[in-house]
């Protein structure tokens, strides 16, 4: 069976010496969060996903899960009594709002401790982490009878939430979208259609599952224009709010699919069942973006710790499996063999997957920093700068995490050699999971676009000028610091790539959009670079100065950072050359071929 | 169903237009090799791979291999059907040696149906292809009663074989294996052991499996200098040649594995099985190596297979599945949206996928083309020149081409955004096959061992000289030819990095060998671009002239070829610059972490 230890040491040092979350702490949500009660709150997630969530892991892939004749749906054995600790330990409701009963603590622990479960058990801890996007769509967008009805029960995770966005015949183009929406005398609706791929749409873990659903209200607009939110309980809840007569909606099927088994994939029938508007009229697209962004960040961390998980276990055969000697001589005489950690081919691979683990770790957590300084920064420009930032990498955490995850999920299998390739060893367990997180929430080509065509020229370009500015400011400020050279060289060369490629997309691509999106995926693969290289860069200070100091912490756990850094800057960042050249090579000859030759 | 076409005509493009195999017309295997005979196989060998083995490609993979009680394995239901109508077809002694029955064509050919075989139905193509090793290693290296009793069977393919080499402590290190074998009064041998990962090592196809395995023989030296090969048949044929007494040996588990689910990959238990010597006492592994020159090629292609139908699946639901507006204005104004194949970030993936596989495919040709040359060409330094190539080219070949297929499986199943993650679609299992390519027959980080740290040095360079000078040649006679500007530019700057790559190595390699081992991986990739980015310059070179000479073909797909070309030289030669650079980077900060930093 798979290992897996959570990485808290590393988060802590991310939060506490990277991103320093000490200094807000005068800000309402962070008061609580003192670096004695992250570490605890960090220790105690580590151990439920270690111990709990964990073993389920495998026994959940080979069982998946089981639609029964009645239509409900059976998660695998022992999912329902471990998603009932972790909804008892509290950790569905880590950062819900106090008023409704939520524990008030920064999301960023939230994102944290969703690393961990994602690691030790992607499809369990899919289940809350659906109900999060449920209840940021509610809390922005519901009704104050709404929020009352639903978000004290699905904080607590009582109930459970999910997104209903596609259909048979459209998934990113949502406009093409025909679920209907029937106006009722009573001010509810008649909703009715098919919705497909909806996660979590049925199972047996919750009492309730709360359904948010875009459908189109009769006579509304044909298109993006006409769409609407609503809520659609599986149980209508009564006066009390406790659940009451059974609604109009039923799972028609569960998706056969090639990994996540543990996760029920419905196909959802909504048979003019009794729904609520969330939000305006209309503008239903508007509010399930609060949902995607949530949601979306959610992906990259699972891309993040799938990788994370495949990392320890390639890192543990390694220094197991012995087979061929070092090339610069034995390292283990009295063995048969040496350990295959000592091959550099093996090294690449280890050192690649930590290299964007750890980055990747870094950029997450602080984009989920971001995104609580978004709501609690004390003064507006603050709270639009982390809201500018927050915009500007959710495409890039989600699209570079995922498909970095699954790579490296692919590179740990391979360490394994033939071993890899077997159920038993649970290698291509991983590879299968991690794999749909570049597909949903928006297929990786998607965000590519939503960066390249939508994020970089908001507000003037607002966001990724305060990028360029902050990458540039640290290369400057650490400029004759030669301790640091290796990371301020590779930085600005990343740095001046990157802002090559936005001046050539600036100058091309109004004139031909489809230079916007033929550079798209490079596009956000470069800037992925960069903005990983920078948390590098800012770790690498860290240690840095952490060495230096001497004080106190583990000076091999420094070390080894700086060593990452200088494989990030040396293996990692030449890449960005590749990227822009394949940008300014424009859209010719990539559209050049008439369709009907493929 | 996924649908496949056999690419017959892009086949023969290779053969006629670009390697002209009609000039060999007077060396023996080539004589009966006319184009009309040629084309007649080829769109033979496409019929059966389309209408036989294609239907039988996802129920097997559903229904997997089963053993029963008794040890004995079933293939999957029809297996048996098709692979006897592959065999009666003769497609299994295509090439083989007409003093054994074989029809005695160019193994070119045989490489050229072992693509189509292996996209139709890569589980169900793996059991003739096995047979095809033991074939060589039994032709080159057994004594004439050997050929005698199992050439005739083998080539038929009523018999079909394996390699034993895998134990479960060694598989790329066979210094440490352990099997054994005594000998015995009447000159052979008894055999025991246990072997894991046997291709074919038990089924139900076949009148008997002629398995060769590597043991040690009592007394031997440790290490690799103490390997023996042995032939020991599941049955003992008898006087006559036909399938006697059960040999001592059985098959103790089948694999329960990622993908080629209708492939039986064996455990198989030796309890002093009979078996004879092949060749030299000890001399095993060069034997052995015999079937694995053979066996890497042959998983190069594989790689490709597989990625050819995933990008005919990929290109069709492209034309097919209607989403969003191009971004140059509606394409499809009359219908609800635009079919996806308008999108740049959706070319993206199938130019790269076609523009990898039609130069995989050349280069994989060429190969093969060399591999007969290196037998039948006239004089001896053309034999030798062909043998360079054939030893050089076929790491890159396994090593690049299943790299490359596993990624262009993944990318095309992401063109079909969430239903690429549906079992029923059929892309899944396509990214789940080609993944073992990168993992047998030596993991792909042994192939780029065995490019930099055998192939290139062997013989003072000699052989990676002569490509080098095959490459610069084509640069400067078509200097002045401004249609292939874009690929003599092109070409010249990636020939560049890689000559540079190999003086870093040389000047690097010698007095610190992990230099070698950390540049390895980068190295074969750099050189595969090179190497496909020559034949995508031959291939324009051809194409070009068609089209001016205008006499005869098909302009459309001459100028496809042009435009794929020109994609290729825009698109995936600008990666050499960032492998040189990781190569130049060198080892320190790759091996700077201790191991149980890991």
């Amino acid at each position: 069976m798979p290992v897996y230890r959570a990485p808290v040491e590393d988060t802590l040092f991310v939060l506490n010496n990277v991103l320093d979350i000490g200094r807000h702490a005068n800000l309402p949500v962070f008061a609580e969060a003192s670096p004695d009660v992250v570490r605890a709150i960090l220790e105690e997630a580590g151990r439920l996903a270690e111990e709990v969530l964990l073993p389920l892991n495998q026994s959940g892939d080979r069982q998946g899960c089981r639609r029964l004749e009645d239509g409900s749906v059976r998660a695998p054995d022992g999912f329902r009594e471990a998603y009932a600790a972790y909804r008892d330990g509290g950790w569905g409701s880590l950062s819900g709002d106090p008023a409704f009963g939520g524990q008030g603590l920064p999301h960023l622990l939230s994102a944290a401790v969703s690393e961990f479960m994602s690691s030790a058990n992607m499809s369990l801890a899919m289940y809350p982490s659906l109900t999060a996007g449920a209840i940021a769509a509610i809390r922005q967008h519901g009704s104050d009878a709404q929020k009352a009805t639903y978000l004290p029960k699905l904080i607590e995770g009582r109930w459970t939430g999910t997104m209903n966005l596609t259909e048979p015949h459209c998934g990113t183009d949502l406009g093409l979208l025909r679920t209907r929406a029937a106006p009722h005398e009573d001010g509810t609706y008649r909703i009715t259609g098919q919705k497909i791929f909806i996660s979590a749409g049925e199972h047996d873990l919750a009492e309730n599952i709360v359904h948010l659903v875009l459908a189109r209200i009769d006579g509304a607009a044909a298109g993006t224009k006409g769409i609407s939110l609503f809520v659609v309980p599986k149980f209508l809840p009564d006066a009390e709010g406790r659940v009451g007569a059974r609604n109009g909606l039923s799972c028609g099927a569960i998706e056969e699919k090639m990994g996540i088994h543990g996760s029920a994939t419905c196909v959802m029938n909504y048979d003019g069942a009794t729904g609520w508007l969330v939000g305006e009229r209309d503008k239903g697209l508007r509010a399930m973006f609060t949902m995607m962004n949530e949601a979306r960040l959610f992906v990259g961390v699972q891309g993040l710790a799938v990788s994370e998980i495949a990392y320890q276990n390639a890192a543990a055969y390694a220094r197991d499996r012995l087979q061929g000697r070092s090339l610069s001589g034995a390292k283990a005489p009295d063995r048969p063999a040496d350990p295959i950690v000592v091959h550099p081919d093996v090294r690449r691979m280890l050192m690649t997957i930590r290299a964007l683990n750890e980055g990747g770790r870094a950029l997450a957590l602080r984009t989920a920093l971001m995104g609580d300084l978004s709501q609690v920064a004390e003064d507006e420009l603050q709270r639009q700068a982390a809201d500018d930032w927050m915009g500007l990498m959710t495409p890039v955490v989600k699209g570079v995490l995922t498909d970095k995850g699954f790579e490296n999920a692919v590179m740990a299998q391979q360490v394994f050699g033939g071993h890899g390739y077997i159920v038993e060893w649970g290698m291509e367990q991983f590879v299968r999971d991690a794999r749909i997180t570049q597909i949903y929430e928006g297929a990786n080509g998607i965000q590519a676009l939503d960066l390249v065509g939508r994020k970089l020229a908001l507000n003037g370009g607002r966001a990724v000028q305060a990028f360029f500015a902050d990458v540039g400011a640290f290369c400057e400020e650490n400029r004759t610091n030669e301790a640091l050279t290796f990371c301020t060289k590779a930085l600005k060369k990343g740095l001046n790539d990157l802002q090559q490629a936005t001046l050539w997309l600036m100058n091309n691509a109004l004139a031909k959009p489809d230079n916007a999106g033929a550079a798209s995926t490079d596009y956000m693969h470069l800037f992925g670079l960069v903005a990983i290289g920078a948390m590098w860069g800012q770790m690498a200070k860290a240690a840095h100065e952490k060495l230096a100091d001497g004080a106190d912490g583990d000076p091999a756990f420094m070390e080894a950072k700086l060593a990452t850094a200088r494989f990030y800057m040396d293996r990692m960042m030449p890449e960005t050359a590749a990227h822009l050249a394949r940008i300014s090579a424009g859209a010719d000859s990539l559209m050049a071929l008439p369709a009907e030759a493929f």
